[in-house]
């Protein structure tokens, strides 16, 4: 067995420390009532996981006061409430601005009860009152169908960190912190989840941190030796390797361990206050004009017991301290006398009736032990963005046009000029400082440059003369993990900031599952009217499949549309806009928006540019319509409409019409664009659906449609499906076919060409039967033609010649 | 600017490591020829980025020669040549095992050099011969439409490895270690990746990494300061603390820094030749019984010049060991003639004359530096899994049947009955140590617990008594992240391994970007004839979204299906077994193939019994069949057809037909299950798929067809595009609609319950219309008493009564 006795390695504490830790900075009172105040967070952990009756044991334990199912962690939990009340201790005695992120999964109960103590439970959740019915009640919606998940969740207040997907509450935690001078964000990391990768890679996030404007992350690495089965593989490291971990990632390791109540209570209390003495210390240097490379942080290893006082043994197995604490220690309590009578005493040995009075009321003496209003970390403003959230300063969008006088003739890198917006709002909200743009150093391949005419890199560390536009007070957010800017970026907004996470289309996949978790974050917090709305979680998707120039088929995927699809309208939204116009009224949307997660797919090379600003707007604002210049329907019923989404599909649907006006004058096509993709659904199943009439409207009854579009082919019909007879819906996309080369030869190996689509469109109109062998030989011979060219060609990444717009 | 000053950090070396370095093992010749084979590769490197003609630069360099559009990265070249060349010497020296992982992306030009270089180049690709032309060739093909991509690709030999998506070279090398005693796997880790959480995380491998029975990983992680812009975190960090990083992971670190090619030449030697002998050390203590805990792996820290060996300087700004030189360093070579000349000059400065004999054939005394045959990294077999891959010896899955006398009666946890074959796999290939399971801590929570039995839980440390089946020789592999468990997997099964990967459903999603590029790799290597095939990568999925119990929201996704669906059909597959018995025939079929990516999604939790052993395996054989016994149609065209795929929808589905059965007598209703999720496609999407014919025999051609569906609702309507009249196919599925509550809960929130199917059934039968109010208020009827039920006994999570077979 581990041992734990109280000890404070000597490889990082100094003496003053360890005496300091020997005696402790707690009064002989205050650690009475702090001891009492944990037993209360104790006894409520076992009590919601235990109990659907007689929640204070004012009567002897019976089956029947037992749930049917038992659910629930309780390992991670008693040292998850110890962290709790000393940080409040924290916060009284300094009067400090601290918010609390559980890492640990399931710690659902810790925090629930520490959130109910302090009152701020029942303020938010009425009918949970600070009563005896109050009480029953919260044990009996905990992990209960129709209750709360047994994890810290949404609907617990104080927290802007789900429990659910382990790995992210450091990236959580500093994106809080940044420009938050004030804050110290307490971040719990569990030794199980310090095994992810996620959560690996975010302790360095303290070479983007600075002192000077930025508050502090205080991590607390909590090893308690297991996971579910298997031993914690960093529990198992020696004090001296785990230092060095820590070290290596920019901390000072700060050991307290034990098993021993009072004198964990005594060297926490005294750890805890020199690292906050050593934090306000580093802020104080940074803002006084001293930052000089990068400040060492301090960090808290607390090794403790899993299921610390919790019972020793069950059925002849050592409980406490093992993998057997780490859910429910025993089970079996409605029949197994023994564990009933096992039960009892160890929510006896907490002593309930000194910790409530007769109605079930904190008592008194402790409840005073917690902050007062926002003080309280359940109640921080800051763990509700929403609440202190000052909108963006945007300039006007139309001020950064691209102009268009003809469609389809002038060609421009759409994203420099979101670039130059973006500098902009750097510029207008630099006061505010609550803007930052996220990146995996690809700001200037992006073309998104124009940010460092204005400002920089953010790296807190050295800086060489050699360096491009890098400095700590940079707000450009430059780090290779799309983890750290998606986690970070999570983290800024939740605590009432904004920004914009650009990424390679591909990539973005790596971040994926977060992506997935905040929306259900934000589904969920839309059903909580205390939760205040936060700004949009915004992501630029460049460097697309279709232009991938050196890279190859591994760089090639627009997998995250299929991956938010899938999501509740209320929150998830596509934009694909077809050129620079498009994009700078789409993103002034994103930017102004609130709790949604918006995805932006555009590339980056230069392309061609066919809205007006006005025309581009008025696009926006319907979200899919139709280009009457490129369409030769004349406003009759057209025989084929060309649908697309996506700027190269667009550019090839404007192709394929034009080529169809030369070669087939006689055919109605009609041009569609589709700018915000979740305009074809279906109006029952996306608010931004069309009705039926709205659908016909653009694409008729009837008609075939052949659709070009930017993502994976087959994922129209799954948006499209409840649409009037959409067997006619014709679609070509990325098919997964790549490979290092050009955007036309990416198109023609996609089959989503101009003459592809021509050719298609010619298949599906019925009255050309007769004259289509003839047409679509033709169009054989021109996708032969190009290809051949392209072959001839190849190291000249030819751009086939334009095809202008049609009039 | 960083100094590379050759030093040899006083933190971890040795006196005696020191003076070696000074002097170092490399005789003056041998210096000398390394030396020109390292200007070789390099100058190859040059010579792919930029040339088109004139490889050998046998006359003066003109414009012409130059390719059109300059792409690719030199940057990290050099270094990843130097180790290269080195490696090749410690092969021969030593008649050693090694392969070679190349984490930094776009390193790609110098691993194809330098398999040019030791002849695999031409074997693999005979039409790149050993002369000038060949040269020209290689130089053509490079980063060009149609040729390989800048990154080591799937294109490379001796890669296991694409240099795409960037963070899992560690994960991959392990994976490629364990269970190959001999192999030595070279992991060149970038200082850029080395920001990503995947390879953060990827470090401490080694507490799962046994030397008595794995091979070894030597990391060398390669600072040479950059990204595209920014510095690299950890390349500004003191050795003091990337020693301390590196200790904290378990590694004793060992730096080489400079920038005088000799003497980084000798020092690299002598570091390279002290880590072998450490390996070997470590091995062999571990191999006559003495591993006692886990040993500190050596692991190399080079800091080299990004660039290093290109142009000081261009257009008077520092580029050689700056940012500047990360792809190309100078570009507008056609049109620049100072550029031109400098370009000259740098290509000159290698001496290409001394390098390629007058046909453009390598010298023979540098040639004879590379490795003989197999023992070359670029054709050494085990990056070639396929070759060396031994078939699995698999049970007979029949002899782990559930007995189903009478289908939807027994319940069983489905997922223990593999469990039991996977113990018995264990068991049978013990010998050939060529199986392992990757769970994140799961493996007895998804109810695989059998395989306890007989295997232990990979440990490599201190193991306590309290352990539950922990052994340094176990091959369960839990680690609390999924990127390690699919990164293993993948370098476990591409050097000819075979293996499964158990995980929760919704966090599938976390390392869905990895199966992603692992499916990628599969398809790209479909086409290269000289990859042999390798076992297939077998995800299974538990814990899904309908059964979350105690978990809430954040838990439920079934995501990966849609991500996985936009894959080539040559390559996925996704299998829904409803019951224990489909799972066996399933998994048999899934172990026992190559070259696939396949998902199995089935819960754990007991769950009815459908079919019978013979009955399973025919209706796994055929993907999707009729289930005659749950259908009232008699054979005859019926007016509905229920089809599910899935479990908790398959039982839905059953119910449903049994709730018609009672309540619409004269209904004729077709249950048709499907299996194979691929076989929905029409046959030219997917080569599971159906035929219009078969797809008619099944659904009809024109009725009504409901379809309770496991994973998001309308990724079914991207499957079923082009067969006959999918207007008629009515799918429900999960919305995200979720929360902790039980599985009937769920059926009923995502409308999915059977009242919900027969419902929809009675609505689109033309001939009820009459009556359908009356059924579908009787419906609404159910639908209300089930959930009052529900709520009334929340606590109990009740099994809503079950519903039988219909016979």
């Amino acid at each position: 067995m581990l041992k734990f006795d109280v000890q404070v390695s000597s490889a990082v504490r100094t003496t003053e420390e360890r005496e300091a830790a020997a005696v402790g900075p707690l009064s002989a009172t205050l650690l009475d009532q702090m001891q009492r105040y944990w037993q209360a967070a104790n006894f409520l952990t076992v009590a919601q996981i235990y109990l659907r009756g007689n929640p204070l044991l004012r009567e002897p334990l019976r089956p029947q006061h037992i749930k049917p199912r038992l659910l629930g962690h309780w390992g991670t939990s008693p040292g998850l409430s110890l962290i709790y009340v000393h940080l409040n201790r924290l916060i009284r005695e300094r009067d400090t601005n601290v918010i609390y992120l559980a890492g640990p999964g399931h710690g659902g109960p810790a925090l629930v009860g520490n959130a109910y103590l302090e009152g701020t439970y029942s303020e938010v959740y009425p009918e949970v009152t600070q009563d005896a019915a109050g009480l029953r009640l919260l044990c009996r919606r905990f992990s209960t169908p129709g209750g709360i998940p047994s994890h810290v969740s949404v609907q617990t207040p104080g927290s802007i960190h789900e429990g659910g997907e382990l790995g992210y509450v450091l990236s959580h935690a500093f994106g809080a912190a940044f420009d938050a001078p004030d804050l110290i964000v307490a971040a719990v990391v569990g030794d199980g989840e310090a095994e992810s990768g996620p959560l690996a890679g975010a302790w360095r996030s303290t070479a983007f941190l600075n002192p000077a404007r930025d508050g502090a992350v205080l991590p607390i690495l909590h090893l308690n030796g297991y996971k579910i089965s298997g031993p914690a593989v960093i529990a198992r490291d020696s004090d001296d390797d785990i230092a060095a971990f820590l070290q290596g990632n920019g901390y000072d390791a700060h050991f307290v361990e034990g098993d021993d109540p009072p004198h964990v209570h005594q060297a926490f209390a005294a750890t805890l206050d020199w690292c906050y003495e050593r934090i306000r210390g580093i802020q104080q240097d940074a803002r006084a004009g001293g930052l000089v490379g990068r400040p060492r942080w301090p960090a808290i290893v607390l090794r403790t017991p899993k299921g610390w006082t919790g019972p020793k043994e069950v059925d002849g197995q050592p409980a406490e301290g093992t993998f057997r604490s780490h859910q429910v220690p025993m089970a079996d309590i409605r029949t197994n006398a023994e564990h009933l009578a096992l039960l009892e005493s160890w929510m006896r040995s907490y002593e309930p009736e000194t910790l409530f009075d007769a109605d079930g009321r904190f008592m008194p003496d402790l409840a005073a032990l917690a902050p007062r209003g926002d003080r309280r970390m359940s109640a921080n403003p800051s763990a509700n963005g929403g609440t202190v959230l000052v909108d963006l300063d945007i300039p006007d969008f139309r001020d950064y046009a691209v102009d268009v006088d003809r469609p389809a003739v002038v060609r421009q890198e759409s994203t420099r000029q979101l670039g130059k917006l973006l500098r902009d709002v750097f510029v207008r909200n630099a006061k505010s400082a609550n803007f930052r743009l996220f990146c995996p150093d690809e700001t200037k391949s992006n073309r998104l440059g124009n940010v460092f005419e204005v400002e920089n890199r953010c790296f807190v560390g050295p800086n060489l003369d050699v360096d491009d536009h890098l400095s700590a007070d940079g707000r450009v957010m430059e780090v290779l993990s799309e983890h750290l800017c998606e986690g970070w970026l999570e983290g800024y907004t939740l605590t009432g900031r904004h920004g914009l996470f650009a990424t390679y289309e591909a990539f973005a996949m790596v971040s994926a599952s977060m992506t997935v978790q905040h929306t259900k974050w934000l589904q969920e917090a839309r059903n909580l009217p205390w939760r205040a709305p936060v700004a949009s979680l915004n992501i630029l998707l460049t460097s697309t499949c279709w232009r991938n120039d050196h890279n190859g088929f591994s760089h090639q995927g627009p997998g995250l549309i299929d991956v938010m699809l899938s999501k509740r309208g209320t929150v998830t939204r596509i934009y694909l806009p077809p050129d620079a116009n498009c994009l700078l009224s789409v993103a002034d949307h994103c930017l102004r928006s609130r709790d949604y997660v918006n995805l932006i797919v555009i590339d980056k090379q230069p392309q061609l540019q066919f809205l007006d600003m006005e025309t581009a707007i008025a696009h926006c604002a319907d979200g899919a319509s139709i280009w009457h210049r490129a369409s030769t329907d004349d406003g009759r019923e057209p025989d084929v409409v060309l649908g697309s989404a996506g700027d190269i599909p667009t550019m090839e649907t404007v192709a394929a019409a034009w080529y169809l006006r030369q070669f087939v004058p006689d055919l109605g096509v009609r041009v569609v664009n589709v700018v915000d993709l979740m305009r074809l659904f279906p109006a029952r199943h996306h608010p931004h659906g069309m009705t039926e009439a709205q659908f016909v409207d653009l694409f008729t009854a009837d008609k075939p449609v052949i659709f070009a579009f930017h993502g994976y082919q087959r994922a129209i019909h799954e948006i499209v499906h409840g649409h009037p007879d959409v067997d006619r819906i014709h679609v070509r996309g990325f098919n997964e076919q790549g490979t290092t080369t050009t955007p036309f030869q990416m198109a023609v190996m996609n089959e989503m060409s101009r003459f592809h689509l021509a050719a298609e469109a010619i298949r599906h109109v019925p009255r050309l039967r007769d004259r289509a062998p003839a047409l679509l030989a033709e169009c054989d011979a021109r996708i032969a033609e190009a290809n051949a060219y392209a072959r001839e060609h190849f190291e000249d990444q030819p751009e086939i010649r334009d095809w202008v717009w049609s009039d």
